[in-house]
């Protein structure tokens, strides 16, 4: 059996060039590729499908957009996603892709190694290789990108000089990544903080002056925090994303503009576009704000946060992500309801919500006051901040004041 | 000396009646009123003053809006005041507008009574008090609302009966409380967290559709936390956020539609209008991203949330506030820089941001790369996930999975 | 049918003398008193059974000692029961108290009230109060003790006129709770934080100077984070709460002295004896240290956190509680294992700890350096607080050091 | 000028391996050995300085143990310092000795390289190293121990035949690290978290059962946090941390046997002694409790959870910890009083506490309720838990019970 490497592959420039430095530089004979959609552009696809046949690879393409709906995209919703305000779409796509890429390599006479073209500077090495070094961890993993640092030019030198068609990329102004539940732009001027980004750089949103003049109102309905329903509509997951991600494009609705703390420590700047996902968590927080109460919601916003920063990170076979997501979960039980929302020129503002769980209630209300008698709430008034009234008494005391 | 009353006095319905229910139902001989200018309607405070020469109390009229600005919403703006969405508008005045009529009290000959208009279902009875209780321990609280649960009507007549003008306030519909740093909208259709927000509701910000067709851009300086200027020109705290509401509003920046859990439990609906705070708070965090590190910015969302809930709760004096604010006001020394907001349709986004303590910089890039082999992130890939790999080697060898 | 009260029954002079006072000063023509076994001394229970039937109550008792045990100590362990140092002894008694007097309530033809014989400083009105208005919300309740402000000697003269058995105890020192999870011993002169706890206080724990000389090792077999087996043995929680509570008190272990915050603001000097909750939440913790990894730790101890302080306000039945539980009983799913500890003079050391799932393993560790080159840390070690080292290089350019 | 290397010099056989290592095979003509005298045993410095002289380095001796005990320990004592149930006595020494080398190098002619003897799991390389490349950031860094994988028989040889006198510690069990904060005893055998622990390894504490009979009263005084006197007899921390390490060592106080979860990601079992700092910690902790309230109390947690992940990464001059110490600092100013705690037998334990800043007073006390009437607890008693209620009420309306 000739010795083997999985490739994972995405049709660009850095993964293309990866093959023929498998064979020439690291000895293997045969490179199996794996493209795996989560929503990338269809020719990105074609692309990746086209390269692999020219360079004779054996290449698998697997379709997971609805898995990666359902089973990430959907739990990203219930935990809020968001970490320093990036909803994780890119994210919480690179542990399917590896999982993919793994159990193609489950189904392979033989495997002598894993391949991604990661650099050394970025996240996507830490979240790729975790997923693949947990589930076969005696499967060596190569990352030919950081081990040789090679420039952009001496890439495209190099596929050249094998005769693999490049696109007239050379020119390649931004480093863009896409899936279902996201687009990112980063890289180039957009760089420096202070720079303002032009509005080339966005492909899913309109630009809000552009956008609709009038406002579009919009129901979700959701059932344990799950989306089910588009202004009465049963969907998909996959397909409410997508709709979702048009409707609220339409809008403006979905640009981020941040500062972003990677993996390793280094700040960057990076600029996403999220239509659907910003419209969903957006909507799903009003909904929770509806039916949880105050200590819960406080709650909730930590293990959010720690569900985040796993989601970052890639840790998604973590048992500590399963113990969040019991939580989650549990909440989640009384996350059923509609929320409102009108999207016009660039926001997304929730303006009406229902739920059977609802804390406030009418009914309730009514009759909670039925024994209620404003003037017992004295006691409650008078116990307020009696510690911090202790210690003003002290200071006076020690004249301190 | 006549025995005393210091009432809070908003010239409003509640707190006029107050005015011969005291002497008529409490015996006070003196009635002092204090009204504390706090960025409310013109027409309020002569309203105040009005009623109160017809009443014929002692009363004061104290401009509080320079401190106001300064002492309490740049803190706020140091702390991005956020409580569960609302930026505390109404919450941080409470506390100023008790520090004023303490004040008085402590320069009148006698005091035997401090006394405010609030029920007993809402948090201002709790801000107020708490002020009164730890400055003037020995003096009693008394508030006759909370008491006597009377009903709109029943004071209207109890007004007319003694001759007092009342507003043709009587088919009022919404309960409104306003001051420099927001405005609340509140009672009502409202109470139904299901119903629409009317236009009619809003005073301060423009209805998006209504907004400027052009974008506005905007920057806004700060020095250690505290906003200095805008697009370019110095102004005092309340220069400013009188130019900013103004200028936010105009484009229907502000408007925040939300529950929220009252201090007693109730989850009430609330709307309010905040261009300056929302505009700040955004900028002002867009800016502690760019110089604060992760843990640092991830403690200080929890410092901030902690610094929300004491604000709410109008524990103004709380040593554990002196303290929360030794640790922000450190992390303020590196929040100075300029941002740069675009204004459009109701939204205010971030576009670009620049700092002398930005923990990005093309030049500290570089300089950290000029010995960073990226082929020796290799180890701390490795690493990456570790426990969870073991735990999931132990899951296998169990064969649960 | 006859206008009935349910009173929560201790057989202690407060609520002995609410019988009387229901009868003459709240019109009840019938008395049911409920008593409930949490495991406080037998001749409690007795007092109480014939107090009872001295003043011709329908007197209840119920046993719950192995359902406290089993649904209320159990989940103490596995969330580590801590406010501020105290398990919890007394507060998660009360919700199973107030839940048998409902059960009893419900069962009976007619009910008009809850009664119970809590002051207006404590915590327990809040405990007992919310499970009967949760559960039984039209039940008016009434406690005798808060409005009428008594005090010990009205009581007992009080008592004495109606010829009710008092103990010698009108020179009671000190006042005592006690239950199968802990003893509390509060007042008099121990209120003085700066006053040492004589020996006298002590009931369950021997002085450990007085402990045996020779030191005690115990294991502890944990499934799922219940204690199943002591030494080997297999025991009910009941059983082995008991069994532990001897033989650990023996050793002097579990004395608990501490200031403690309570509801409503008061700080108060609190003396505990609790020897089976510190010996089982010390060996859970140990155990929880070996399987689960850093970060699921630290959000553990929060999850705990919380959890104990809804234990401690009592609020057994909120949602919130459940979620939380989901949470904890999933990373119960892995605290399997044998804990053993030292018993001696006091103090309860753990000394070995050994699970299935213990992420610390001879083989695995082993397995894990098979392909870790130490070399390979260098990327790691030099990313190290990156951002802390560009700070640095700011504040020197700025030669402000 | 020679070619020059700064070694961080502990005298024990990796360091002094690096000597012939740094000339022979990096190529220095001039090594530069700093031992930094935090507290270790005398013998460990003079065998330092005895090789040193011996391999003929230029050798500096720096005495840190003032400074160490006055701004490092004293630091940990009001963050009460505990990262997982480890006071931070090896972790908080780190930065020093590379300070102190830094201090060392930056006074000599010429420096090419900072080295030490760390090797690529443990935690000390990345505190080392951030402490030397955020202050010369320019130095490059060599770790031969981490770059050569030696094995401790593989350096026995190589210094051997340098004739560089070895102890006879080839037969070394345990790998001990000793300073004033604590000593740490881990490797061999007790790597097993299951087995239990020699008495052999212990030279600070004396056997429980070896220690005396009859228990010791200590008093402590804190000023501002900081402990002033022992006993009440000041002294400088220094002086004060060794007598208590002596007097609480004697009592068997101070041992920890733990699981600690390194910074890679490992888990290691670790055993220590650290009789000061329990006892410190301890009573700092108790005076906390006495004069911070409930909320206050529960954020320190967090904060102090923080300054102990900081120290534990050894990131020292990371700005966070600056904003981290505003805030621990400003609490300590009401952190002032005497705390008295009883020595016996292996356990410390608090049993009386004072202080002018106590939140309990008697006045006080009694002030609060000269105006406190205890039935108008009624409203708060009946608010309490009103969200978890109307919870209740829907899900019974909802049949799910």
């Amino acid at each position: 059996m000739a010795k083997t490497a999985v490739l994972v592959y995405s049709g660009g420039l850095d993964t293309t060039v990866c093959i023929p430095l498998l064979r020439e530089e690291y000895g293997f004979e045969q490179v199996v590729t794996v493209t795996v959609d989560v929503g990338q552009p269809r020719e990105d696809i074609a692309d990746a499908e086209e390269r692999a046949r020219l360079l004779g690879t054996e290449h698998y393409t697997v379709d997971a957009r609805a898995e990666f709906a359902r089973d990430y995209c959907v739990p990203a919703v219930k935990a809020n996603a968001d970490y320093q305000g990036y909803p994780l779409s890119t994210a919480i796509a690179r542990p399917l892709i590896a999982l993919k890429a793994v159990e193609i390599a489950q189904q392979l006479p033989r495997v002598d190694a894993f391949v991604h073209g990661c650099t050394g500077k970025g996240n996507d090495q830490f979240r790729l290789e975790f997923i693949m070094r947990t589930l076969m961890p005696h499967v060596p993993i190569i990352a030919p990108m950081r081990e040789r640092n090679l420039t952009r030019s001496e890439e495209i030198e190099y596929a050249r000089a094998r005769g693999i068609p490049i696109h007239q990329s050379t020119d390649k102004i931004w480093s863009i990544d896409e899936n279902l539940w996201g687009r990112s732009i980063e890289g180039g001027l957009l760089e420096d903080p202070n720079y303002v980004p032009p509005e080339e750089i966005y492909r899913w949103t309109r630009n809000p002056q552009d956008a609709p003049n009038t406002p579009q109102m919009l129901t979700i309905e959701f059932e344990q925090g799950t989306p089910m329903a588009l202004d009465g509509q049963r969907m998909e997951p996959l397909a409410l994303i997508q709709t979702l991600n048009e409707m609220a494009g339409m809008h403006g609705v979905g640009r981020i503009d941040m500062m972003e703390d990677r993996m390793i420590g280094l700040k960057v700047r990076e600029n996403y576009e999220c239509p659907a996902a910003i419209v969903l968590i957006t909507a799903h927080r009003a909904l929770e704000a509806l039916v949880c109460a105050r200590d819960e919601l406080r709650f909730k916003a930590q293990a959010d946060r720690a569900w985040a920063e796993l989601a970052y990170a890639g840790l998604w076979l973590d048992p500590f992500k399963e113990s969040l997501e019991a939580f989650i979960n549990k909440v989640q039980e009384r996350v059923t309801g509609t929320v409102t929302l009108r999207l016009f020129k660039g926001s997304a503002a929730v303006v009406a919500r229902t739920s059977p769980w609802a804390l406030y209630d009418e009914a309730l209300a009514s009759f909670d006051t039925h024994d209620f008698n404003q003037s017992e709430m004295s006691g409650a008034v008078k116990a307020h901040g009696l510690p911090a009234r202790l210690y003003y008494q002290l200071k006076q005391r020690r004249g301190e004041r």
